[in-house]
């Protein structure tokens, strides 16, 4: 199966406009709104055990996002995802740290029951979820993105969902097509909560083009490469770089989408 | 009563800095505090049952959001409104996506008892919160504001207090008086919790005007749609967007705000 | 002992890239995040009681920031501050409104029993920790700096810890060596946190440096007083500010921080 031009899927997020429950970090809440609304989707924060599985119910898709855990959000998290698995919504799962303490593998085995249809994480996060040694330490990746491909493509087999890795660039895999988008800029990493919005972007557009997930997400990954890029053509700093962003995604077409993304197919041994 | 020149109202809030107390949403927290100091206002935020009371009792305003509500805020919130009517401290109730759950209907109920000075919302939120039906979804709104004007004005009487309803264009009414205030800028859904953000305005700008919650109310939505104007005619998307508003609230004199001011009066039916 | 060139300490920071675990309130997550990125430390922000100890003894620093605390975050941070003393780890108190209520007042009592390396405040805030009467309301400075420069000593004796009292201009005691840091800009108290994030990059700074947590404090304060100054040249507003301000630390480079920083020996009485 061929994945549909990039452009197509950011035009249906446009059209739709798909209500995104995000459950994310406290760090990120406030730049991942801003990142949907900038691109085109619809974000909505909430939380509380009362109300979580009624308006998980109502949403177009999901992005669940551990970074700042604690018990009542982890419980509130595992009611969404068995909210978004039982209404068969579209949910993404961002699993921040995974390999730096004990009780963020325990919750991602909780969370991972309920099928995610797409994981994104970087090197050290899919490494760790996968059950290899990482030396992952906070948010930052400190495994090179390449050696963990075949950590990326063991986990989309074993939970037969979509697998996003990102990174200097970045891998998406369903375990049987792959894909490699190149671009972004080296200011990205010093902004902080990027790859925590970036999920929730995959969310939304995984949510506006059920049919696609690989492709729904591959352009998600390539919106933000190609603003990245642009935002990082004259920035002076990472704070003039996420104002570009935010302006960049909001100024991005489809037709730029379809002709700039730098999409490789890659055949894995 | 006629209202003061709106410039009165800002010199007011700029001259005795009032300090709000302000419960809102985890989104909103940055933004709300960066959109008072840039105004004028002094922003606090804490929610300790510990210490929530005697910490609204010195404040000069209060402003409750329900944006990511969870029931020890919940509690809280009914702890700092109760103490706020006790000293007959003005607060200001923003029910965001009240129409969207159960459980956010039960609260504002709630939060109604302690009679706030002030309710801010969008069409969809002044609609649910009136008891009528609503297609609220998360914190846009899609009911159109003109629809929603018989609603805001029933509020205001069931209640006794100012309601501001915020879209297009915005409607300020005591239920006797109507307002209506133009401007801002398409980019402003755009960007997130600028709505809470204004909220938290409003509080600022009674608390620094007791006298006048109708003039007052309608001063801060006039700063708002001014700020939002100008912020827009340079920006390039919602990033440049958010930072322009800002620094727009910071220049906007009080002068500047009784000549820019696009207010009518309205005469309702 | 004199300190080494400020420069010094900002090249070990950025050859280290220390792993800063932040505790802070909710409004300062995302800037402070920012503002440690920018600089050239690595934040990480967690909290639950499950993981906290495990995480803060796998830290360079710790930073401890009591601004939107709970009864929850309290008991985490007594965790990971006790982590702290147990496995040398430096960190940082900021005991936000400390003057405000009497929950803060007894959480600091608790806090200051495993032995800060350094407390950051403005000068409400370090003359309310030391037991005098304060004015303090909210997150903002009502004493004069110079008035509290006593308090500041006395407090830098009595907890054996490094004092960095803030204001107009910042002053650093360890109780014998007093040093006075000139600079910033009169938009730094518009834009909300940058206090808060300060003392989580002294807890960076002092996590590269610690041979020195005197010299290191000194040196956090000037990047910030030169980058203020930096970024106040060209704002126009704390919009264009904040963005300026991640710019300028993002820029500085050691040997203008060694040559720009105004720093005065102090001879106290």
């Amino acid at each position: 199966m061929t994945l549909r031009p990039l452009g197509d899927y950011l035009e249906t997020l446009r059209t739709t406009t798909p209500l995104v429950h995000c459950m994310t970090n406290y760090v990120a809440m406030n730049s991942t709104a801003n990142l949907l609304l900038a691109t085109g989707a619809s974000p909505a924060m909430l939380h509380a055990p009362e109300e979580v599985a009624e308006f998980t119910a109502i949403s177009a898709g999901l992005s669940i996002n551990i970074g700042t855990i604690s018990s009542h959000w982890a419980d509130a998290m595992l009611t969404a995802t068995a909210t978004a698995q039982q209404n068969a919504i579209p949910w993404v799962l961002d699993p921040v740290a995974v390999g730096a303490t004990r009780y963020r593998q325990t919750l991602c085995t909780q969370l991972l029951a309920a099928k995610p249809s797409v994981i994104r994480g970087n090197a050290s996060e899919i490494l760790a979820l996968n059950g290899l040694a990482s030396q992952g330490r906070g948010a930052d990746s400190t495994a090179a993105t390449d050696q963990a491909v075949d950590a990326a493509i063991a986990l989309a087999h074993k939970h037969a969902c979509i697998v996003a890795m990102t990174g200097e660039s970045d891998w998406v895999t369903d375990g049987t097509q792959h894909y490699r988008i190149r671009g972004g800029h080296p200011l990205m990493p010093r902004v902080t909560t990027l790859g925590c919005g970036l999920s929730a972007l995959v969310a939304g557009f995984v949510a506006a083009n059920r049919d696609s997930p690989l492709g729904a997400t591959t352009a998600a990954l390539a919106c933000f490469a190609i603003a990245g890029e642009r935002a990082g053509s004259n920035a002076q700093g990472p704070g003039s770089f996420q104002v570009a962003l935010l302006d960049a995604l909001y100024q991005l077409n489809p037709e730029d989408l379809t002709t700039h993304a730098q999409l490789e197919t890659i055949h894995a041994a």
